[in-house]
This record gives C-alpha cells, sequence and structure tokens, in this order.
C-alpha cells in the first residue's frame, strides 16, 4: 500500500534541502519510476529557513507548496509522510510534532545530541504508532544486503569477528579554522559523528552491543580561530572495542582526519569457514573468501553489484554498471514505503536507532572511565 | 535557457521505456532538481508498443499522457525533446521525422545498423538546424571529463598511446541459445555493438581514426536452437588496431564473451610525461602516473571521485561518496539543455557520431581485406 | 668489517634447519652474491636434532660440518656468529651461552615464552659486548625503509595516528586438533605469536609504547583431540589499542584465524600532511597519499618497489621487478654484518627487542585487568 | 641425476655477471640449499670481460676460478655446464661453441639478433646431444604452473581468447639520448626486447602461433645525442594480433615506453566457462573466474601464492609470504637440472625458443606487409 488512506498517493513534506535534504527530494522524485510497483508519491510542501529559499527549492525540487513554517507543514492534511533533514538538534522537536499530528517520519541520523532526546523520539514513535525510521542508508546497499544473506545463509560458517573502520578526512587539514565540528556542542567527534554508521552495519548482522571500550584522540590540540588559536574540544579520532550478545568480537576505528580517505567505511568479518570484506568507496564490490574446495584455488572473489542483488535490478539489468550514493536513498525510501504498507521492511526504526545511540554513549563513558562499560 | 521558444520549460516526449527508456526517463525526472539551474521539463508523452503498457509506464515514470503511436507523439506542438531508445533499427525514421517536425532529438547510441541511415540521420540533423545528440553516456562521468581535463593541461606531456578493452559476459555462456545478437542482421557483433563506446572515448581525446585494421573470432562456432544447433553469424570478439590523425597508436580490445567482465571499459593513455588508467567497472576512480618528483615516490594515484570533479558536486557535495551508472544520464540530459540553450556542451551530435560509425565500417572492412583500411 | 678478528671470513654457526633455520641458511649463502661488498662467510657448522639429519642438511645447505650438540657449536673456536633458529623455548639457554662463548648472536624472534627470560638474554648480550639481534625480517623491507625515510622527512607532516593488522589463517579451521599453538604453555596466543611484528614496525616508527589496553577472544573454544574435544587455552584474536611516547595513538588488530588472510601485515599511518598504506602481502608497494596540489589529482600513489629504494638495486637491476620473503633475511644478514663492523645499521637487537616483549606482557596484563596498563 | 657422468656434482662455467649473470650466479648458489635434493654444483668457473673484475666478481658470486677467456671456459674439463649471461650478439658463438666441447647450456633469451643464428643454436643444439635451454624465467612462476594446471584441468572449460601486454617505461623519457636501444642494430624494439616474454606464456599454453598482424611505432622520432637529435630507428611500441593453432585469438601489446609501468606482464585468457587474470608487477597472485555457483556469488577469486603452488613450499613453508623475482631463476635452475637428468621439466630447449624468434620475425615482416603472415 502506497497510498494513504484516503486511497490517494502519499503526500509528502520535507524539511530541510542541505546535502541530505536535496538527497530526499531526489529520492522521492525517483522511486515510483525506478521501482514501477507504487503510486508516485504527491511532492506537496517543502520548508527552508526562509520563504524565498523554500520558492526556489521547491521549484527544482519539484515540490508544490513552499513555506518557512515547518510547524505549518507537519499540520498540512495533505501531508503524509514529513522527511526530515535539518541539523541534528532540531530532530527531536520536528519528529516528535509530526509523530503527534499524525504524520509518519523519515528523519535523518543520528537521532539527536542528547541520548534522552533520543528516548523521547521513541516513546513518540511508539506511541503514536506511526512508522518513525532513520536515514541509514548505507544499509541498504545491494553489496550490504548481499553480505547479510552471506552471514544468514552460512557462507562464512559462524562468524566470530567484526572489524569496521570508518574514515573521511574534512577534518585532517589543520589549517581548518575551529568550526562547530571541533566545539563540544557538536557531541564527542567521531564516535558519534562516524561510528553511528558502522553501528548500523553491526547491528543488522549481530544485533546489540553488550560492552564497550573506547580510546579518543586529537590530532591537533588547537585550531585557527580569530583571535589565533581555539582549544579543539571534540575528538576526530575514536578507537572503540566491543562485544556483541552473540559472542562477536569487533572493533570500531574511527577517523575524520584521514588524509585520503574520502568515504571509507571498511568492513571485515570472519568467520568459521570463510571470511567477508567490504568497502564503501568501492561499494558496487564485495570480497567473499570461502575455505572450501583445493586450497591452490581459494582465493578472495570480488563480486560485482548486478542484477542478483536485489534490488539493482530496478535501477539497471546489466551487472557491474555500478549504483551510486543516492541511489541506497532511493532504495531506502521504498523500503520505508513497505514499512508504512505494513510490509516486511530493510529500516532502523527509531527504536532500533536508539540501541545504536546507547551504545555510542556507552563508549563515551568507557573513554571517560578507562576500562569496559556494559551497553 | 531551459525553455522552449513559448517560454515554457521544454516539453518531452519519450518513444520505448526499455533499459535505456526507464534511464532516460530517470533523467527527465532528476536534472531540474540534480542541478537546480534547470526549468523542470514537462514530461508530456510516452509511446510503448501497446496502450496499456504505454498508460502503465507513464504512471510510473511520470509522463502525463501515453500513447502506441509514435508519429503522433513527434508531432505532438506540446513536445519539444524527443528522446529515442527504441532498438536500433527503428532510429533512422523516428530520428528523421521527429527531426523533421521541429524537434530536438536524443537518440541512444549507435545511431543505425546500416551506415547509409546513419548518414542521412546526419543529414535531417544539418538541415533541420535543431539539437541532434547520440547516448554516449560515459564520456558524462565526471572522471572521464577530468582524463581530458589531466590530457588537455598536459599531465602526461604529448600522448602517443591508447589502449581500450571493452568486455562484458552476456554471450560467454555456451549454452546460451542462438538469438537476434548471433545473427547477422543486428551486425557485426562486438564490434559495432562494444567499439562505439571506447570510440567515443577515443574521439574526444584525440579526434578522427585515420586508419584501421581488425581481427574478428567467434568463440563458439554454433550455438543451441530449437533444431540443435545453429551457425553463429556475429563475432563475440574483435582486436582493433587503429592510428589517429595526431599520430596517436590505438588498440581496441572487445570481447562480449569475456566471463567474468561486467562493464569493463579499461582504458590506458600513454605519454611523454605520465600515463592515465581508467575502468568504468570502478568509475569513480581514475589513476594518474607522473614522472616528476623523486623516482621512489612516483606511483600511479588513484583519485576518487568528488566535488573537485565537476558536476559531481551537483549530485553529492562529499568526495568519494560514489555516482552511479543512472547519474551519467542526468548529466548527459543537462549537457542536451546546455546544447539546445546554444551554450558550450558535451556532447556527441549526429555529424560527430557519424564519425564512430564510420570507423566501425572501416574496422569490419578492414577484417574482410586482412590489411590496413583508410577511414 | 665483514671479517673476524683474525682477518678471516666470518664462521657462521647454525643451530636449527626448520622454516627460519633454512632462511638463515639461504642468506648466509647470498649475502656475498648479492651485496658484492662483503667477504663471503665461512659455513662452519650446522646442528640438528640428530647426526644424520644435520649432515644431510649440511650436505644441501652447504655447511662444511654437521653435528647434534649445539654447545659443541657454540665453543667452536671457527664459529664467529651463530644463528638460533630453535623453538623458543631454547632461545635463551642458547643465546647465553653464545654470547659467553663470545659469539655474535642471530637469533629468532620472539625472544623468549617469559618476559624474565628475554631480560636475562638483553643482559647477557649487554655483558658480553657482542653484537645479539633478532630476526624481525619485516622491517627489513625496502618498502618499509621507503616509509621511514617519509615519516623522517616529513612526506606525511606530522604522524598522529598508526593502525595495523596482522593476519593469517592456520589456526581459522575449527576442524584443526588441539595441538601445541592452543595450549597455555606456549603463550598467550595471537598477542605474542603475531603482535611482536606489528610491534617491531611502531617501535622503528614511533619508538616505546606508552600505555596500552588488549581485548582477547576465542574463535573456538574447544578443538578436537584424541578424547573428543580439549578446551582452547590461547587466544587467536587479540584488539590491542596503544598510545605511543610522541603522542601517536594506535591500534593492533591480530587474528590468526582469519580465513583468507595469509601473510597480511597491514599498516596505516595517519599525519597532519598526508598518510602511508601497506599491506606485506603486497610487500613490493607502498601507497603515499599527500594533501598537495590540486585536489582534482590527489590521490594514493601505488609505488612499486625499484633500484630507488635501496637496497633493492642489489637485488634486481629494474624496477617493479619484486623481491621476495627470503630476500629480506638476505638485506638482514648485511644489517647484521653492519652492525659486527661497528656501522650504522637498521637491526633491533636484544635491548629493543626487550621493549617489544614488554609491551606484549603490558598488553595481557591490560586484558587481565580490563582496562590501560603502564608499559 | 645432477652429477655428472663421473659421479661428481655438475661443475658450472658462467659467461658474463651483469644483470642475468647475477641472478644465475645467485640460483647455483642457492638451488641445493631451497631444493635439498640436488647435489651441490660446484662453481667451477667465471667469466669476465678483464681478469681484474672476473676475480672480483668470482670472491663475491661464489666461483673457484676466474678468467678474461670464455673459450677456456667452454673448454675446461671440470665444466659441465656453461651459463651464457653475455650481450644477446654473442649468444650464437658462445652457445655453439659450448655444445660443441660437450658442455650443457643454460642461455639467456633471446636467442640472437638473427633468426639465422637461432636456427644454427637450435641445429647445434640438436646435434650435440646435450641439453640447451633459455632463461625464460616467468614461465617458471608457480603462479604461472598454476594457470597452466588451470587450462589443462579445464577450470576456465576451453579457452578462446589471451591479451597479453608487456610494458615498462626504461625508454618513456624524451629526454633519454639516443643509445644502442634505438640503433636498429638491436633490433626491431618492444617487439623483440619484450614479444618473446608473453610468447613463451603463450608457447607453453596455446602452442605455435599461425599468422600474425604487426603495428609499430614510436613515441619520440628522435632522442638527443651529441649533435642535437639523432633519428630513432626501432620502435619502444609494438601491437601484435595473433591466430594459434588451436583457434586461439590473441593480442600482444609491448611498451617499453610506458610511463609508470615498471614489470608489467599482464595477461587475460578467457574460455568457455570462465577466465584467468595475471600481472608480473604482482607475481604472487593470479585470478580466476568460473561460471559456477550462484550468479550472485560469481566474482574473480584473487588466490595468493602459497605451498599449494609447487615448488613454492621449498622456498617457505607458510603461504601468502611472496616469492621475487630471483626466486624464478632458482626454479629455473631445478628444471635445468631435471632435463639434464632425463626427467620431466618445465623448460624452454633452443627448439622451442626458436619457434618463438620464428613468430617475432613473423610479426616484423607483417609489420612491413600491413597485413597478416603465416607463420
Amino acid at each position: 500500500m502506497t497510498r494513504n488512506e484516503g486511497g490517494r498517493p502519499l503526500g509528502i513534506g520535507l524539511i530541510g534541502t542541505g546535502y541530505m535534504g536535496k538527497c530526499h527530494a531526489l529520492a522521492w522524485n525517483a522511486v515510483a519510476a525506478v521501482f514501477g510497483d507504487v503510486a508516485r508519491p504527491r511532492l506537496e510542501m517543502l520548508c527552508e529557513v526562509n520563504e524565498d529559499l523554500a520558492r526556489e527549492r521547491a521549484a527544482a525540487l519539484g515540490f508544490e507548496r513552499a513555506g518557512a513554517d515547518w510547524r505549518m507543514l507537519v499540520a498540512d492534511p495533505a501531508v503524509d509522510v514529513v522527511s526530515i533533514t535539518t541539523p541534528n538538534q532540531f530532530h527531536p522537536e520536528m519528529a516528535i510534532a509530526a509523530l503527534e499530528a499524525g504524520k509518519h517520519v523519515w528523519c535523518e541520523k543520528p537521532m539527536a545530541p542528547a541520548l534522552a532526546d533520543a528516548r523521547a523520539m521513541a516513546r513518540a514513535a511508539r506511541e503514536s504508532g506511526r512508522v518513525a525510521i532513520l536515514g541509514y542508508n548505507y544499509i541498504q546497499n545491494p553489496m550490504f544486503r548481499e553480505i547479510e544473506a552471506m552471514i544468514a545463509g552460512g557462507a562464512i560458517g559462524t562468524p566470530f569477528q567484526l572489524r569496521a573502520e570508518m574514515d573521511e578526512d574534512f577534518m585532517a587539514d589543520p589549517a581548518t579554522p575551529f568550526n562547530w565540528k571541533s566545539a563540544s556542542s557538536s557531541g564527542h567527534g567521531a564516535l558519534d559523528d562516524f561510528g553511528v554508521h558502522p553501528l548500523s552495519f553491526a547491528h543488522r548482522l549481530f544485533g546489540k552491543a553488550e560492552r564497550v571500550f573506547c580510546d579518543m584522540a586529537r590530532p591537533f590540540a588547537t585550531r585557527p580561530d580569530a583571535d589565533g588559536a581555539r582549544a579543539v574540544e571534540t575528538h576526530d579520532m575514536a578507537n572503540v572495542l566491543l562485544r556483541f550478545a552473540g559472542g562477536v568480537q569487533a572493533s570500531l576505528l574511527l577517523n575524520r582526519s584521514a588524509w585520503g580517505r574520502k568515504g571509507r567505511i571498511a568492513v571485515q568479518v570472519f568467520g568459521s569457514q570463510g571470511a567477508i570484506v567490504y568497502d564503501q568507496e568501492r561499494m558496487n564490490e564485495v570480497e567473499l573468501y570461502r575455505a572450501e574446495g583445493p586450497v591452490a584455488r581459494q582465493g578472495f572473489s570480488r563480486i560485482l553489484a548486478g542484477p542478483a542483488h536485489p534490488p539493482y535490478d530496478r535501477f539497471v539489468p546489466a551487472p557491474g554498471h555500478g549504483l551510486g550514493f543516492n541511489d541506497l536513498k532511493v532504495i531506502e525510501c521504498r523500503e520505508l514505503l513497505r514499512r508504512i504498507a505494513g510490509e516486511p521492511s530493510v529500516t532502523i526504526g527509531f527504536e532500533e536507532g536508539l540501541e545504536i545511540e546507547r551504545t555510542v554513549d556507552a563508549a563515551a563513558r568507557a573513554f571517560e572511565a578507562g576500562g569496559w562499560v556494559e551497553v
């Protein structure tokens, strides 16, 4: 069911048109054309910080109406689903208001800077009876689906170790001035900025983390500002060790000052019969090693994305032609529609997202404590 | 200018909704949202082989009207641009009719099975004064743009050799029954099916081919059919040697029976000061070697696509996040709009496309002759 | 000076002819031919567990005399240098005896199962005035030398993070019966079996570790034995976090049950101006990223080993032709001769090796404590 | 039998101690130690251009006697095998003299600048009844052996296409002065300098070439010399197309002006059930694709060299630790000893080498003719 209770295609409201807002808009424009099995959503209304910008963006992004008041948007009867892509601090208020107004919510991750707010969001979702999911788009990659299928199907036997690295270099230059990312008000640093992504992988594959240890560090003690230099308050690097309920040992190495890394989320999973290797920078590939057949022929197989990895087939009928980052949001959009229709769906709801945020919070406490913390 | 002479946004007609038809439709849906600097096109009408299918696809792809008569579409006054994505044999009639009706044409490559038809298309385009371009989408990859910039800027000195390989494996299984791809009516085989793509690269980089040699071969003499086996008439493999006007020596190795290759277009360019390496299967990367600095530090640099490679920035503001195959069509669409607006544009028009088809034709004759043929 | 005090070429004694013993023998046979600047050593005597085996190996390995009594070997006046390649538990007794007999010692790593023994060995070396080095051959790779030169020369600015992974799969099969590697008498498991190698890298690059945290795990609780199953006492997996004196944050991920990994020692170093990536499985390559020049051209450069990376040039005059694992021992042998001659030398002596073993010991204690341990 | 007719270990004579001469010497020093199943050869005599150099080299390389007269060496009764590593033009006279003196001959490739001389060498070998082999060391790589085994065992079904590229960059710099490599007296250029190596692969895998086409080109028309500039007479680039007796279509792309390539011999073999990919720059790896099992799991497997690929096991007992270029010569040496002992052996004798040189000669004629030439 991709129509609302009145039988009309779902009406969409979008708050924010920055990096992820545009990404949501592209997904809403494309989802019906790509999948061919959903009613084409009505792009009803879009909010930006002022009316002029809102109108300009609505024209480009194909939304019918535009405004500067997000409360009007969440109250609008023509709107069935609200995409929230504003800065993290606004997520709680907007998401809770939308849920209370009876809308479904598609909110970008992470949920909120403070764990208490995330808890409130999860509670609002539960009480509303509406669908509320988070934008963990990397889990939508057909190659990550294939990894899930490999593990579930026993392709590597019993998994016992996970390694994940997430690295970019937007904080790598010591000459980058002090900005909000270096202020403690933005959170811990790489830990929460990055950690939630590999944790979304881990959550899908191995469930809840049980205990966690963490070491955070600053590559640069200060950064330039108007007065010369200002002490950096966040940590651009975090090394996290974890244990999962099923016994899996894990490590997350997070660095947003890693020169040369642009969108690296490198994952290795080792099991009793094989191993899986993946890197988001080459998101159309996954490598599988299986301990079977003659030893002289064993090796990591580099598998290229293709129609055998649904829903790749909805985008391109030929293998090896490559999906892109924005395509993942289109898949996420389709999964959201599935969840709204009450169908099985690959999504991380507010409740599940809260688990991820609790793990991040435990890691931060472990760093302070210098020892293991139970999640 | 992305509006028509009446000041309205351009009206789009789409003929065909298969592999490339859907790709065109996705591009027409996305181009305004991605680029933000064009009037959102009106998706006026779509044609398919019957009305039911046409209506179904129009609903999914966002077109207002649907029909089974392409002649009505090309005559429709609300249509300004016609996307032609039908099988190659229909291209000439449709493209010429559209041009004669005063429409701009966006036609998938190759132009036509017969060189004479391609000539007629080029003539019609010239006489119409309208824009007529071919769907050579690989040249739209920002990484290919970067290759052009590297060569134009002297990053590898004077280029003197080009190697290109294009390989897929959809004909690699000897158990695949005889189908139209094995019939001579479809053309020569890998030579024209694949050759035009690397030739579009070569054309952009080095202009016209001067002479050509060709060896074609069949991996399988027969293929299964209802009567047991039928002799294969096309050649799934072609090795082509060329010389370009500026003196560049080139080779094209084409194989559509290459197990394991899915969308490989591997390019190597060697010059007096460096080299460039590219593979479409990793379309977000390009490798550059420069003979400069200490020898102990020289190596091929693997460059990841990012905002520094426009128009990547219109899709994602962060580097290393990856474009996909369908995104290339969105870029091509924007370039078509530029050309319609009389702005500089990266496109291969019918006239230039004819050059590519002439080279293919000369290669086929060289294979018969067993010696060099002048293009 | 590659001659002894009597002016004769150095006389060599070899104890053990297994994996590393043969490797030492190959190095002693090759060092003069490869380097061309040392007196060809006299291969005097070889010891094995029995005389027959000793004689057979001496004939193959080119040693003049053979025996089963290592004490005779270390006492032999014709022997100047003793290669010790027996199981770790024998290292202390043999090395100390050889040093006390006035011989130089080339002992395989790690020093000894117990830290106290390693301390005794370091003391014996110090008191003897003789050269005593450990077989940390990976630091002899010309590409590792290049990494040292890069860092020392500021190619990546100030380094602030090290990641190292060491993985093999010889313990990955759950069907492998319980053997000495699973018994606690062999040590901790991956931590000491593997950890010393990446620590030898870290020691060369960043000096002493200051504090360490460690999580060890067992992929398999039991292994098959004659009685059905026996509880595994060692840990095949260890995740270690460290801080070095200069402030470098480090992680060592060690796994000897990592299916598909054969000789992986993957190293990443991040600094304020660039990054370095290396993997021992591709030991003739190193990757360097430098944050300089136009952003559109920045990428990791894959540098192939060549004569510009001495002493590669002594093995092959052409670049890209590849050194092998055994060649590293030949380089180590040359460095040992340099140290004996009192020249600057890239070697890890007993004193420095003790530092590495102390770090391993601290990690084991940190695992017990569940918190940081000062080294 | 690795002893001579008198029951003594074979006596070795070496002519030339340059690049390949040193490589032979290292192999003669190592072969008994590595393999452990051959009598340790006696390194009898070595010749260089003058006595001083010869003595110096003999001391370093472990030869007992030294001289400047190669005729004395080939006549010496203590010499059973003669290694010939001098410049190509000297091969015929030396090899024929050695064979006539009843010695076995191990001669570096190519055989001789002129085809007539190669024919005379093959005749002399035939008439002598002695073993005469050529130094095609790349075929000794255990990974190439694995490729042979894969193809012979049907791992890729019926092979139908071979692609080989051989590239280095020692002629890539236009500032490199005119030297003997640019003079026509040295041969054709890349064609014979490089072509023989991939042809040795092709010869092992697919037997004789039947017909050949060739396009050669010069990256630089002139090179600097004392008088300013001198016209280059050889061709640093050659593109060769071939057909083999069994129907295999092949291409050789050869370039010794290919910036960034250091020791690349890239091979691709396509067959009816799979494909094989190999690159000498990563000589410890081979990639295999098999069209079997679920499509979603198919991919190129990267196989790392290990003990499962004999005789790797004789060098290192652990997989993934890597052989080097010089190790290939040690294997070749062992194969030579096998052939002398009348055992099955992987070697290219003078007769087989002549086939390779005939193919090169036919390619040169095809370039002149501009059409196919039968070999």
